[in-house]
């Protein structure tokens, strides 16, 4: 993969430096003591594949159906990870009964294969793990982009595909490329009206979306003092918006102070850097600098002040997902909005990340100001985030606290979703225009908020089911309702792929295009065959026909960033189900590239990006001799287009294991090759 | 129509008497009173067609974005209302844009049309209504089935199709039939653990779905009043179920301490029957014998004591929509749950009915209790109540204090979804099992909640939004998105009707069948074309095909209550759109009758009940002289089955009013024909 340059604008904000390639390697960093803990395989030296032991996984309802297939398919008895949680978040609106089927068929899986089991309406994976299960020094590989948020206890966490989060479920070590580490370091503390999101925000006004590619940014510094933990999980979670790996915080004494309000000051342990720690490259942030910011629709890169746009009507703001879960970030909006009234014609919805966090909230009086206001309060869940509900008004502006505002993702096409923190989207709501929250403050002489975060949170297990001993687990009948199919059956790579380009994509394609989630896609995700019929439509509607009609194999051309946002492997195994062998683009984002390289599908990068354009849809194209290029330790191709006459260099980055998974059609039949008895 | 006759079990259950045939008019009742306050046209004797004069209305989501279409097609300038509500409650989800396009075109034309609009979740209308808008002694039509709710208040309230709303927000009388006055006397007080929906549960037992029909319950006696207004509501919202036009409640002591509590005492007066009323027939029900009840799947008329049923396992459990809508049903939940947790694998739903009552429920400290007992807490709307979301899995149990069970509205084919009252709903969420409250009290020693309800609600109007002055509103635009269709042309009835029997339904079909709502299809509420597809799918997915195939005009043949349940309007236009011209019946439900005949679909009942199995599907019938039929004061016409070269005769029950209507094709069209200038 390219390590994507970062983008570099010290000039126009004064405040940043970053070196240049660094000169002298990091060491003495968290993120590499991290790493050295839980090392199996391989060299930590950045661009080697390693191989890391994992502690905890999460999985959540829209990947789990598949993790919970695949563990079937790896014939596994019982996870052999310290802990692992089974998350009901993401489709939650129950619109038929496929979705109530789905939570029947998890609940037992997490039952059978001794995993906790989060029921609907528990809350929001991230927040909820970070709240009830995550230790600082730990591993978590988790079947969700934003698993990174658990960085901010110090934990080591990174968003991977469903089958490599079962793999660590059944004990298999965690592959990665042993990425970069950046320091970032804060300094000051943030003004009034600026919180948390502003600085992840900021972050992706410096460097975009491919900002973090290949690199583990590790905060530091004296600007810490100020954040809160949940504060970091909300920049640890956007983490995924710049494409870093991971995202790793110290474990000091506000972690402590978490723990401690979540009772469990006994899993704290404190972790930093080493005095003297170097980093591969540096940035520096002034928190005292920073201002309310806010990301334009359609990218989480396109990021500006808010007053530079402010005046733009508003029909609806949401608070709420993984990137502003915690009690502060309703509280604040709560406080604003106390004993006033949202705009007409503005819905203003309130979606609270956990019971926990809505019992807080209640407690502390913040959701009877919401609701007074003229919130709509959901339960709990990821909803609006994943297009499940709340889709707005095509053309009208939607301000919300999420990590993401790709095209369409909000269910409507021809949306025009804003991303900001909960202060920007109150006074938005309250005014019914993009509003910065100083100049509402200026405008309304509202303080800001002294808000004072409970010693105590009300912990709530109600709804988090243990597993059950292992006895009663194996004795557990798996609830497989009509719409849970089995996994689709994968074949080798043949030694030569002949076919055409059924679809050539541009820069920054995401795993919403590839797969949609929304209402209508979202409750077929435990059903391959139903769900390959929603592959790329976002793009062309008449892929997924192109695709049943292609006799053999057939190729995806794409251009830089190719599969960025989402961790689902449904967009690896849709259009594998369909006939694609392999994908040739510019770049690849992170998780989606392994899930390809997992699901059996050649993902291939131009030697030459200007060849690119060479490629036009339906131009048939031809790799030969695979095996032989795959088995050796080369990394170049050619592809040859049939259709111009013209060949082009292509090489690959797959590290040898992942070679073999290719060639054999997929880490499981990969592994069924390598021993014909059920998995370890 | 048939004057269903009552249900006499008397011998059954010890505790009911019920007259026969009244001897003795009704005189002195509280609903004559009402009746005779508002009559514009006819005379109020039981069976003849009377004008009122309407002074509300309400339209929901559902069924009010035809209704402001009508209103556009009737050239309305500005309601004549004393006040018109349009509320946004069913279709609240948001899957797609759709949704958001209609509230604004709602929103729009309640400002044209000098219309109150509340917010997308505001609440569930008829709480609400009772709430800000319900005054003792007044009319409301509203645009769904359970708008006799406000029959708490002392209002007449009745349920209607959206045309005539439309009509009624113009200026022009609500025609309805004078039904028989029903008196319910109540003595006694309630057990502990038995609440008013046992009482409405209790009249379903005893006279199941057709016992109200051409009927006003009108309750009485001393048991009133340890009745609340919001419990009486609960009692009057399912004379719905009962297929009544109307429930009466006095307006006493227990009103004016509810419009104390909502701020508008000034809106209170006294009202009730005089000394010596006389009712066409009596009912007695002795509330202190009352038992926790429960609706079986999937009629509100299967009803048994819960104990006969106790043990059967529960998949969920829902709290909340009009039935169940008061602070108290709410309260007594959260009371049983504080403390405990909700049994695994059980979906805990709680479903506000309003904002406003869930703020009273916060500030109690009963939303802190429902949460942490494992509620999953939703926006306030009918939601699951509507099968927008909270779909169960097929075959499980689900408990709801909701109205309606019928097949398939909860959004899941094969459902079991069962009626009760809260108490019953949160014992057997806490046991996972269907569960007497009064055993489960007995199990834990749980004494019976004392409940308190606040001297003053927390009013909120934050998302209630008042008409504009007639100057700002005549320059309002409506806001029509690409989803909102015009109204279809509709062609007078010819002659002679010839075609074929497209489909034949058996007794007790239900709007939902006819025209399902649901995620699927609700989404297309203002779509005519579109929502076609959806008619009679129910029951055979090929009617709609079979429906555009035929040329020319096609028969339905129905059972006995055909049409029972929603009052939605789209159940009369979409068979209609697909060449639906008469609907031979054993009898109707009233507000589907009205809708046919509205929307110029010849509503015929048999005159022989037997001749129903005579006929079969696809057979051809002929109808002549329709003309001259429908022209002259009989009501008898002869049916000719071209098939079977058989003849039936059948009446209909049309006013020289509506026959004028069904003749012209409909209303629009016979009001346009009358008067080429645009209505008043």
């Amino acid at each position: 993969m390219n390590a994507a340059g970062p983008d570099r604008r010290d000039g126009e904000t004064g405040r940043t430096r970053e070196t240049a390639a660094p000169e002298t390697p990091a060491h003495g960093t968290l993120a590499q003591r991290l790493i050295a803990d839980h090392l199996v395989e391989g060299r930590a030296e950045p661009g080697e594949e390693i191989g890391l032991r994992v502690d905890q996984t999460l999985t959540q309802d829209a990947t789990g159906t598949l993790v919970m297939q695949e563990l079937e398919a790896l014939g596994l008895d019982r996870v052999r990870t310290e802990v692992s949680v089974q998350y009901v978040d993401h489709n939650i609106l129950q619109t038929d009964e496929r979705n109530a089927e789905d939570h029947a068929f998890l609940r037992s899986a997490a039952r059978r294969f001794g995993v906790w089991y989060s029921q609907p309406g528990n809350g929001v994976s991230h927040p909820t793990h970070m709240q009830r299960f995550g230790v600082p020094g730990k591993t978590l590989a988790g079947s969700d982009s934003h698993t990174c948020a658990a960085g901010s206890l110090g934990m080591l966490a990174i968003g991977v595909g469903g089958l490599e989060v079962a793999l660590a479920m059944a004990g298999r070590p965690l592959y990665v490329r042993m990425p970069h580490v950046w320091g970032v370091r804060l300094t000051g503390e943030l003004p009034p009206w600026v919180s948390a999101k502003d600085v992840i925000l900021e972050l992706l006004r410096r460097h975009g979306v491919k900002g973090g590619v290949n690199r583990i940014l590790e905060y530091h510094g004296p600007g810490l003092a100020s954040l809160t933990a949940m504060d970091r999980h909300v920049i640890a979670n956007m983490g995924a918006e710049l494409g870093a790996t991971a995202s790793v915080f110290p474990s000091d004494e506000a972690v402590r102070a978490f723990l401690r309000a979540e009772g469990r000051e006994e899993d704290y342990t404190p972790l930093a850097a080493e005095d003297g720690a170097v980093y591969d490259l540096d940035e520096e942030i002034d928190l005292s600098s920073l201002q309310p910011l806010i990301a334009r629709p359609s990218s989480p890169g396109d990021v500006v002040p808010v007053r530079e746009v402010a005046g733009e009507p508003v029909g609806q703001a949401v608070i709420g997902s993984s990137a502003n879960p915690g009690l502060r970030d309703f509280a604040v909006a709560a406080a604003m909005v106390r004993g006033r009234s949202t705009a007409h014609g503005v819905s203003f919805d309130v979606n609270p990340t956990s019971r926990e966090i809505l019992q807080d909230l209640t407690r502390s009086g913040g959701t009877f100001d919401l609701i007074g206001a003229g919130a709509r309060l959901h339960q709990s869940g990821c909803l609006g985030c994943i297009g499940m509900g709340q889709a707005p008004a095509a053309g009208r502006n939607s301000l919300r606290t999420f990590p993401r505002n790709f095209r369409g993702r909000s269910g409507t096409e021809g949306d025009a979703v804003w991303l900001c923190s909960p202060e920007t989207a109150a006074a938005s709501a309250l005014t019914g225009v993009i509003t910065d929250p100083r100049d509402w403050a200026a405008d309304t002489g509202c303080a800001p908020p002294r808000l004072e975060l409970p010693e105590r949170a009300s912990v709530n297990t109600a709804m988090l089911e243990a597993p059950p001993a292992p006895d009663e687990a194996a004795a557990v009948e798996l609830e497989r309702g009509p719409n849970v199919s089995a996994l689709p059956e994968l074949d080798a790579l043949p030694g030569t792929l002949e076919g055409p380009v059924l679809l050539k994509a541009g820069d920054n394609v995401s795993t919403d295009d590839i797969s949609p989630a929304g209402a209508r896609a979202l409750p077929y995700r435990s059903n391959i065959p139903k769900l390959a019929e929603f592959t790329f439509t976002r793009i062309d509607p008449e892929y997924p026909g192109r695709g049943r009609e292609t006799e053999g194999p057939h190729f995806v051309v794409g251009g830089d960033n190719y599969g960025q946002g989402s961790s689902r492997e449904h967009a690896a195994i849709t259009p594998r189900h369909l006939g694609l062998r392999a994908v040739i683009a510019k770049s690849f984002a992170r998780i989606h590239w392994q899930n390809l390289a997992n699901f059996g599908v050649l993902p291939l990068e131009f030697e030459n990006g200007e060849d690119y354009e060479r490629v036009g849809s339906g131009d048939t194209l031809r790799l030969e001799g695979l095996r032989k290029a795959l088995g050796a330790e080369g990394t170049s191709l050619r592809v040859r287009n049939l259709t111009r006459d013209e060949e082009y260099p292509v090489r690959h980055s797959l590290s040898p294991r992942q070679r073999e998974d290719v060639l054999a059609g997929g880490i499981i039949p990969a592994l069924a090759a390598r021993a014909p008895a059920p998995a370890e």
